[in-house]
């Protein structure tokens, strides 16, 4: 039998912001979950489109030329190439990223963000 | 700039049952959003992993050891070769499906619900 994920409970495990967790895998993609907090930083991936859910609170999703912006229900995927940075617009928001396991969460930019070893919760 | 999804909006554009309608692509896969009605059919499929999540009601995926019931909020990933058989136990159980481009909804089963032209909305 497979186990099912409650989204609720795993991001009530999350501590700080901007480190995604991964709470399960499907094909060559991570499912994971993070807290946002504030603004991002601005980045694209070459190889990989992401896929982020809002689950909680309020996100925009910033692009070059326009703004998006995301309420829980709602889900944006943000194709390979295009350069973004994701905001937190309420204290509360928790996004799920669905992504392929090679994605470095800040993808062509390297800083103190950049998180290079995820944690599975 | 990118165009949101809202799930909501899509699932009211859904009418029948069990004819999953394309919603987003990323990647190799598709994001498509669904509204069960009773039981579907028992099946595997042989190269892809499934990925349930559940928006509104509660789903019960049924597996030859044993159920995992899940309400909005929880998902479930189902692994390439897993017999399953998903079964609303709600009226208003509409999920959102994220699966490769190539999986075809009863798998290795071909019956009244196989669906091999998918809509998008």
């Amino acid at each position: 039998m497979v186990d099912k994920v409650n989204l609720a409970a795993k991001l009530a495990a999350v501590d700080d912001p901007w480190q995604p967790k991964i709470v399960a895998e499907l094909n060559d993609a991570y499912v994971k979950v993070v807290k946002f907090d504030g603004e991002f930083v601005w980045h694209h991936h070459d190889e990989e489109d992401e896929l982020f859910w809002v689950v909680s609170g309020r996100m925009r999703m910033q692009f070059r030329d326009g703004d998006a912006v995301l309420g829980p229900g709602e889900l944006i995927v943000v194709p390979r190439g295009v350069e973004h940075c994701p905001l937190a617009e309420t204290d509360d928001t928790h996004v799920v990223l669905i992504e392929p396991k090679t994605t470095l969460n800040t993808g062509n930019v390297r800083n103190e963000r950049t998180v290079d070893e995820l944690e599975r919760i």
